[in-house]
């Protein structure tokens, strides 16, 4: 029966991730991606309100922190990039000159971005004197007013945020929410006055990233990515991954220690007590759309959506029943919508005059986490029946009904949180046994794209690019977590407790 | 005293408005207008919440109203445009060959915007199969969309909102707010059965835009736009416009009536109760961040900006005085902090050690509607003293201080209002006398650039031309407010009750 609903509404089974996920953002209504540029969906009302949701979060953890809301122009002039541009030139230049690239930590990629960007070289009919192209991200244009802005030690800390649309020249398939061209992004940009300071900003970055994954209910591996993934200009970057249903990795969150090597580039610096001046460090934070893609992908199921209670834009549907409505049922489900928004819950009141049925699915498709259904017996009985949207219904009474409502949005996020644990850990794998003879890597086993495989790593660069060659897979990069008794590495055999992880990613 | 105060801090009196302007939005600290593009200034904290709490207020309107958050794609294929562009072809045949035009009403100007666009025709290195611009307004990927959505009756009215950065290719002087190449921009566009519901949608506009216009102490003037002010397509356009001090008028809101003529040309139709099918009827609501400008113009005074509570980032700020700031004013500061923000006060603490006389200016200048200071002293007498930045000091007891406050921040809403008010009063003059003769109009008295004129008008195209030519001004339309005595039209001699206003617009 179930089974029939839910092919009735055109949503393949989870278990054939790569056609549910894009089947049901636009089944639920998040997105329609019909909209004639690919990779630039239209975000419809209740995708747009979730996102918002989870941007509300992002904005209370930058308020704690004291983080201040900026908000700059899309638009960038090219002759800005050529700071970014000689940053990496010459990064380069001292890592070919033999300077030790642990010391060095740069990226491989042009920083420029030239390949990657959107350009503006006309405005109406004339051609642009400086041509100008859409922020990826947005170093370039802000660190050259940062330098304007930062004077002496008193500017500093400088903590800024925001919450904007940037844009990538995507020429691999597009994926809602994964992969676009017009990324609804979050970064924030930190200068301080030495490389201790950015340090401990980092170690903040860290934990507000748990915050808001806690309440996304989204459990994650974080690494320290590889030199070769490290962002251009940086130290080092660290990045927080969750595992999609397939097996694939999805980058949610970096953030990036820059040291002063963007600082340089652009003439950062400040007068410090002595009246020295000193050059500035930075860094960046950034995130994405792609939180609600994980949200999407860990906490749906064969039904639909299932929202984290934090982040659903209606926490409880209330669904009045009788044959006709009748005045009495909606009066009390007007009562209980007050009492529950008194209490700052997110409650709608669906009596629409269709068949209960179709009113359970589409709300169930939608991932509400609580239906609360009301009819004249349960008003004799002053009660109520509510459904989790993670399983199970109960019987509430009407007294108290809001804190009864609020343990039972609690429980939901409980239950999502450690269903994700509990398929993080059967994703999760330890790499097969292996060989090495003459540099040639040979596993004992076949690998599976679908598993992340973990395993003791301590050795080189070109350790790692044999695993990546070999596997067909990519390093995540040196995880946060360490084991807790040493084992041997896979590669050099010498005792380490660094473990790594190799995966598929997005 | 004052003024020399003033003019260390670099502002140019108000009476000179033309250089005050451009200076206060950045001694305040709203934008930073050193960004390498002319036209795009980078939004300060200051400035940006501010923003976002008229966007605030905006949205709340717009939930009151049941009008939805999309959020459309930035960029607009070329594509789309044809069927804008044939929309105003055919309309402008259809006048071409003589139909009346109060039956048609469609603008002048070239719909397709095609000169007022930044166009995106690279991506990467390639060069893209189809260019791409910048939305100006979204018309065009709207109501793609739209005709994708609409199919029966029961999908109507299709009430849809968004607020987004939207791209003009401006070629005259650029002001911060006012005329800039990235705009703030909100717009509601909505799909109706018919005339009728399209004509109350336009009324819900007009109550929407007033209550907005209130929170914001913002007197202003309501006209139907002359056909050649129309926006392109619409059958009528109706603006609201606020007087800036050098007597110019901003247009801060529009709203149009589109009838079905957009309709007709993207196809959106739906099938009406008998099955028969029936083009839509559309209307269209736009503000920007002009409403910033126009708080920031009408509202402040030599000293700085004077914010309206309603949208002042901080409405209370607390400081402690004491020759060292002792614990205990500390504390007392902190509490009544914390009391104030229960009751929803945004409040901070200046506890900074530099002197009082700064933190005063700091404050004023930034428009904060309330100073409270309190130092031992005042402690032991159990009050504070609040000084209103629109003149005027108090001692208020500190118990139940919350709504002592509150009243306060009531009576600065209104002192607001009534000064908007009578500066609007003497901003408005009737028209001087004049004479027609041979179709030359001449008038009595030179005009003055710094005045808006009203008169009575009731006479054709021709007449309004020839006022417009004559005066070197620029028509608003026929107001909303017509005269309760009918009066003879300044060209015609009719009596009419239709008033006019010639203005300076920005």
């Amino acid at each position: 029966m179930k089974d029939q609903g839910r092919a009735k509404r055109g949503i393949p089974p989870k278990s054939e991730f790569n056609s549910w996920y894009p089947a049901i953002v636009e089944i639920a209504d998040l997105v329609d991606k019909r909209y004639p540029i690919k990779g630039m969906d239209v975000w419809k009302p209740y995708g747009w309100k979730t996102m918002s949701l989870i941007d509300s979060i992002t904005r209370s953890e930058m308020e704690r922190t004291d983080h201040l809301e900026y908000r700059f122009p899309l638009l960038v002039p090219e002759d800005l990039l050529e700071k970014e541009n000689r940053l990496v030139a010459k990064l380069k230049a001292a890592r070919d000159a033999g300077v030790d690239p642990s010391e060095l930590r740069i990226g491989e990629e042009d920083a420029g971005f030239k390949k990657e960007v959107y350009w503006v070289k006309h405005g109406g009919e004339n051609k642009l004197d400086v041509p100008m192209f859409l922020r990826p991200t947005s170093e370039t244009p802000m660190y050259n007013m940062f330098s304007l802005w930062v004077r002496s030690h008193a500017d500093l800390p400088l903590k800024t945020y925001q919450i904007v649309n940037t844009f990538r020249y995507e020429t691999k398939q597009t994926r809602s929410f994964i992969r676009v061209r017009e990324i609804h992004f979050f970064e924030a940009h930190t200068v301080h006055k030495d490389e201790e300071t950015a340090t401990k900003q980092i170690e903040e970055d860290a934990s507000i990233v748990q915050n808001i994954l806690n309440k996304l209910c989204l459990p994650n591996i974080i690494s320290k990515r590889p030199l070769w993934d490290t962002f251009p200009g940086a130290w080092y970057t660290t990045a927080a991954d969750v595992i999609m249903p397939n097996g694939r990795t999805l980058q949610v969150a970096t953030y990036h220690h820059y040291r002063d090597q963007w600082a340089k580039s652009f003439d950062l610096s400040y007068e410090d007590e002595n009246g020295d001046n000193q050059f500035c460090h930075q860094t960046t934070f950034g995130m994405s759309e792609r939180l609600l893609g994980a949200i999407v992908g860990l906490h749906g199921d064969d039904s639909g959506l299932i929202l984290p209670p934090a982040v659903s834009p209606i926490q409880v549907v209330i669904m009045p029943i009788a044959t006709h409505i009748s005045d009495d049922v909606l009066v009390y489900s007007n009562k209980i919508k007050k009492d529950l928004e008194e209490c700052g819950i997110r409650t709608k009141i669906d009596d629409r005059n269709i068949r209960p049925g179709n009113k359970h699915y589409h709300w169930e498709i939608k991932g509400v986490p609580i239906r609360l259904e009301i009819g004249p017996k349960d008003i004799s009985k002053e009660q109520c029946i509510i459904s989790l949207r993670t399983g199970g219904k109960e019987i509430l009474p009407l007294t108290d009904l809001p804190s009864s409502i609020l343990s039972s949005l609690d429980i939901i996020s409980e239950i999502l949180g450690k269903r994700a644990n509990a398929s993080y850990r059967e994703m999760v794998s330890q790499l097969p046994n292996s060989t090495i003879s003459d540099g040639t890597l040979t596993f004992k086993e076949p690998l599976n794209e679908g598993i992340v495989y973990e395993f003791p790593f301590d050795g080189n660069d070109a350790d790692a690019e044999i695993l990546e060659k070999t596997s067909g897979l990519t390093l995540l990069g040196e995880c946060e977590e360490s084991y807790k008794e040493p084992r041997p590495c896979i590669m050099t055999g010498k005792l380490t407790t660094k473990k790594q992880h190799l995966a598929k990613m997005y």
